[in-house]
């Protein structure tokens, strides 16, 4: 039951953990990291990697700080500190060093509801009134807080961390160092109906009306399931539906955000980054590597090329190829997007430029009539 | 605590289920269906209902496959198979007789919590640690999966599946054969507030101008309660409003897809389609086999016609007749929507055209000057 | 284990509670109200607020009703009833006097799992199957319904309500009288990585184009957390991820619906009101009475002023002054919105204007060529 705060650092020892130069003492013991402002103690390294935060420096109970390149005159008044050359990988490796993780105990908690086929390493933890289904394996120093669900013939690998409330359904295969935040669902059913005579959408896809009714829908049936590789870090209360036959893959390092759909089929590369609320429909396949900013809807069967950035609220319904940055509904490279905003929003001058131009030409007929008029001869 | 594998079915059986037509020795078994390069074994009817599968059949496993309507020539080299009209319609055929449902245990598992007043069929299945409420009833042959709350003096009928995490509030009325995935919520409050004064919303519709503020809040409570039809299936993480007075209702067959918010009082008919990220404000009224794609938002009081069908992304802010094909931001006419995109990618020619003519006009004017100029008694 | 219906009240009292006119016979005695049509008795007051309910009242079972101001009129035919100055504070109102609680049930049930290290309030009720991790602290009153998780070291207020699967985190202040609806979670971990060399994202915004990759993501912990005010409402599915450092806060009364995203070190003021499916990146302040209509995202480190309202669908990737109307995507004051869409809908009579204006010039050309050529002298 150990909520046990990190052990105290030096200054020089932390300065080295990071590659960052030290500034002043290098004796001083830090115990944790906070913004300058709500340091309690002078054990307490503060971060003043902005500006704002640095003036709060003055004011800081922290006995050291960690300060970006080219700010070390920042530090003046404290015993020390750290100057860093990319602030927030420094933040990262500082809080990986003062980490709060969450809470858990060791071993299988009693209220836990294990299936006896199921495999538990020894050093998992398992907490409170956690279900764990039949042949399910779970990994070594792998922590499922409290309430999750593991299916059967789940495996879990090893040093996952699974919050409270995660439900990773049957048959499912999760790697190693995965964290699934709370509420999140592995293997839900895909989203797979067909009508058994032509339904509403084939007749709109195809004469752009209506000409038929969806009066029965039939279910396809999920006996697919998910595989997610290792360090893969899955969002609170998103949801990753199982493939109809095979397995929907989300690859080494994808780390997604909270609220995501991802459908049926879908295969997900490597590294990619996820933002909340976006909607992947179904066999959608996404290349290593690719940012969807928050909000993207993308459509089904559609591929995004390694590296490749879609912008924040932007609905995808073509392919994108690799290392283009798109944007807008329906997205579009960006650049072609900004231009279209950027031409709306000439809109308004444009019609009153039309309807100048129109009296200029009013004008010039009629002249033209008057000066054709008077000459014998002229053309009316 | 079964899984068991469908048992195994001559290729002859499978081809009267599904009216297909059988080609080669029709006594070969089959004990499943996958991609013809995912097929296990001999005994696997490998799919092959698209060119890309097809050419997979070459290397696969399987002894006998499923192809499409006139592509019977692609089953030479193995020892049967069938042709399909209809291959999707195909595939839920197959998936339900192959189908892998979730693993569940007859009876109540001893970690449930059953209120003692509550009402459970003999031939249920209750998960473990599942929480059934004071006077619930939960049908014939249903299955709650585990850590399932269902709240007090709710029905679920007969043979619905409600997978783990899911909750169903109090009062609500669940029909037959639904199916509610994981980490769904059925009966939430409804999001209903009210400012003692007039507030800013009120304001900014009466005069465009934001003129009050929301200085308290007081919350509408929601003593109404869900309503589900047979046949509905509701999606992993979706959440479905109880109505301030009466029923939110969703109708016998429709279907909704993941992380989609049904708002308080919404009337949803029989067979809709709702798929992904939909969001659908309060007292919303959908008619019957109305499709929304992924990611469609419906503002509140709306209504939507009989078998129409709103594309993905859209906002919908007025309603919508029958039959009707519908899209973009604010949604219209889906035909006006498209032409509204053409429109809007030539305004950068429409302004090089506007700026052209702007430039000839000013040589006419400069021409007719002159000319005017020329002649005596011309007008200027 | 108490539904407990409402006591009776006279329609007198009634009247007295909410200000209300009393039209006919106060004695009649009121057990609950109800739409005129759902009225299930004579002791329900039929709430006719609006023309539709209004008619039904012909056929109402209710003995009483409530009617709008200046429609006491469509009293005729019933004992008594009570003429309201507006109609939803009144249903408000009505609705807490006839309120109809989730069930549940005094003291801590048996199956919850309570650290012994816990503090729970004596007059709590903690329901089936809830977990409340170490040193965590549960107010008096306040009500735990069925499954909820309370991480470490957590305080959960007097008179709160949280839902089925509702789960908070460690470390997380939860105020008085806050509502959190089925299955939300506050306190996920922060969406927040960094490359440790540029990557994709740093380089399109600097140079607008694809020329690094995300080669490596490194994980930025969470060891900040969620706090509360008093009289917050989160909706169902709702996800308020932690801080990095410090809090992510929503102030008092602030109320939000199902499925939103609010992202880590957000500060939301008080009596925002933020309807479904909102997305809030991380680090975004929301003034004090902020609206946010369905569906809005906002981008990170956007601010948005006090009293102002998004309209539903839009994206804010700017910050809002106070006291303004916004929407659309990009969002921008609605008035321009709108100015936006009208001429977006003139686009077609637009390019047939400068179309005709073409060949209107294009004729001046000629006949001006025409009679140029005509003349003696005349330029070309």
């Amino acid at each position: 039951m150990t909520a046990a705060a990190a052990p105290a650092r030096s200054l020089t020892d932390i300065a080295t953990a990071l590659g960052a130069q030290l500034v002043g003492d290098g004796s001083v013991l830090v115990r944790g990291v906070a913004h300058p402002a709500m340091a309690e103690g002078a054990d307490t390294l503060a971060l003043a990697v902005d500006e704002s935060a640095e003036k709060a420096l003055a004011r800081t109970k922290a006995a050291a700080a960690a300060v970006a390149e080219g700010r070390a005159a920042a530090l003046a008044g404290l015993k020390g500190g750290i100057v860093v050359k990319r602030p927030r990988l420094a933040l990262a490796k500082l809080l990986e060093i003062f980490d709060r993780p969450p809470v858990s105990a060791p071993g299988v908690h009693p209220s836990a509801v294990i299936d006896p086929s199921a495999t538990v390493a020894p050093d998992a933890s398992i907490g409170p009134l956690c279900s764990v289904g039949p042949r399910a394996r779970i990994g070594a120093r792998t922590r499922l807080l409290a309430q999750v669900s593991i299916g059967a013939g789940t495996s879990i690998g090893d040093d996952c961390l699974v919050h409270s409330g995660a439900r990773v359904g049957d048959h499912c295969m999760v790697g190693n160092r995965v964290i699934i935040q709370p509420n999140a669902v592995i293997g839900a059913d895909g989203f797979s109906f067909v009508t058994p005579e032509k339904g509403s959408i084939e007749s709109a896809r195809e004469t752009g009306r209506i000409e038929a009714q969806n009066l029965a829908i039939v279910r396809i049936n999920s006996i697919g399931n998910v595989v997610l590789g290792d360090e893969v870090e899955i969002g609170a209360g998103t949801m990753v539906a199982r493939g109809t036959l095979g397995p929907t893959r989300i690859g080494r390092g994808t780390k997604i955000d909270n609220l995501v759909q991802v459908g049926h089929n879908c295969t997900i590369g490597s590294n990619c980054l996820i933002a909340g609320n976006v909607g992947i429909s179904g066999s959608v396949t996404l290349g290593d590597r690719v940012t969807l900013a928050g909000g993207v809807g993308v459509a089904d069967h559609i591929s995004i090329g390694d590296d490749s950035i879609v912008v924040a609220g932007s609905g995808v319904w073509q392919s994108i190829p690799p290392r283009e940055i798109w944007g807008g509904y329906p997205a579009q490279p960006w650049k072609d997007s900004q231009s279209f905003y950027l031409h709306v929003k000439r809109l308004p001058r444009m019609l009153r430029d039309l309807m100048a131009l129109r009296e200029r030409i009013a004008e010039l007929e009629k002249k033209l009539l008057a000066s054709g008029d008077a000459r014998p001869g002229g053309r009316k």
